[in-house]
């Protein structure tokens, strides 16, 4: 499996809490604002992006390296950039490509919304 | 953008219907069984994996091409395995990577949980 340099997050920014008010700036740039904050001087490496289609669940941010699995989590606020910049170093450092569950911090246990495999991906007993 | 040879459908095998009891053979597995058959001639691949994680909201599948946004569904059944292959194809002819919303089987806009972008992406405007 190949590994890219840098683990990578991707945060939506237009994503905002369901059932609020649709207030300026967007929790959605907080948490991208706060998870650049978080990955700075770490070799994270954090994306904007519109949208990642999880809107009725956000804010929203995905998580891979090349070579992995991509992580989508969910409900998060920007408390949680410290978070998904330890699980995106986690992930970076598991050789099969799987966020690992020990270790990983506990708000990335509640709120995963789903995983896809790498594009090479085939299941050994299928 | 590369584009793979092949659209590819990833379903989850061992997804169950929330709430139902544990019975075999899985939803997912027969969703899996029904979308290899609507395939057949197709030139979509489809792949039986355990797990997309999207566990409380399966049976569950995700599609892509290379170089495409990758797409998760849940609430599928075996019913919904043409409309499957149907947007797989439609992935698969989007210049931009973007699955059409014009033209998109109706369940398959009723059911997306999330997506993901392909590891190049960069949006133009952050």
């Amino acid at each position: 499996m190949s590994q890219a340099s840098s683990p990578m997050i991707y945060v939506c920014i237009t994503c905002r809490r369901a059932g609020e008010p649709d207030a300026e700036p967007r929790p959605g740039a907080l948490l991208a604002d706060a998870t650049e904050q978080a990955a700075v001087g770490t070799g994270v490496e954090v994306r904007r992006l519109r949208c990642l289609a999880n809107c009725t669940r956000g804010p929203s941010a995905a998580m891979r390296c090349n070579g992995s699995w991509t992580y989508v989590f969910g409900g998060l606020d920007a408390g949680n950039a410290d978070a998904l910049v330890a699980g995106a170093k986690l992930l970076a450092g598991a050789s099969d490509g799987i966020l690992p569950w020990r270790g990983r911090p506990e708000i990335l246990k509640r709120t995963l919304i789903a995983r896809v495999p790498p594009s090479d991906f085939i299941e050994s007993e299928p």
